[in-house]
């Protein structure tokens, strides 16, 4: 009971600290909108990939595995909707996809 | 089993995804030693993060968890390394920290 219980706080601290990191980028893009810096096929491989992690952490019923990467995949793909409308319709030179 | 091994394949790809897209950003710190534009918090933030996830999968005895994280820490360590190098002893400014 106390170990799983251990394994549970080290769980959330993990997916805590990984989403905490990866906020600040988030909130940055999302309020300038500017997604020059970025790189499409990038995004595009890590949003695909923290969805597979979602659906993986569903399949385990691992709460943590499920929070971190539900709270990561909305950003990111908030984030990889602005690369794609820049990308096409705006800003971005296509050089840069 | 089936499904066992579905839920494996799953693991593997989100782990190898997840991986992958953080390999160019690696690669290319690595190369340049350039860490300017990178943030010594966010950089500490995720390095704990990614460690913490490496304990639980080998707490959980997860193998996808174990590979996606190791890889992971060992390039977020090296990077991580060369922007505390900068930091104090070379290049970037210390507003950048």
């Amino acid at each position: 009971m106390f170990e799983i219980l251990n394994t549970e706080i080290l769980g959330y601290t993990a997916a805590t600290l990984t989403t905490a990191s990866f906020l600040p980028q988030a909130i940055l893009t999302i309020r300038t909108r500017d997604t020059e810096a970025l790189s499409l096929s990038m995004y595009s491989t890590f949003t695909l990939g923290v969805f597979c992690w979602l659906i993986y952490g569903i399949y385990l019923a691992n709460n943590a595995i499920i929070y971190a990467n539900a709270i990561t995949l909305f950003l990111s793909l908030v984030i990889l909707s602005f690369k794609i409308y820049n990308s096409f319709f705006k800003r971005d030179e296509v050089e840069k996809l």
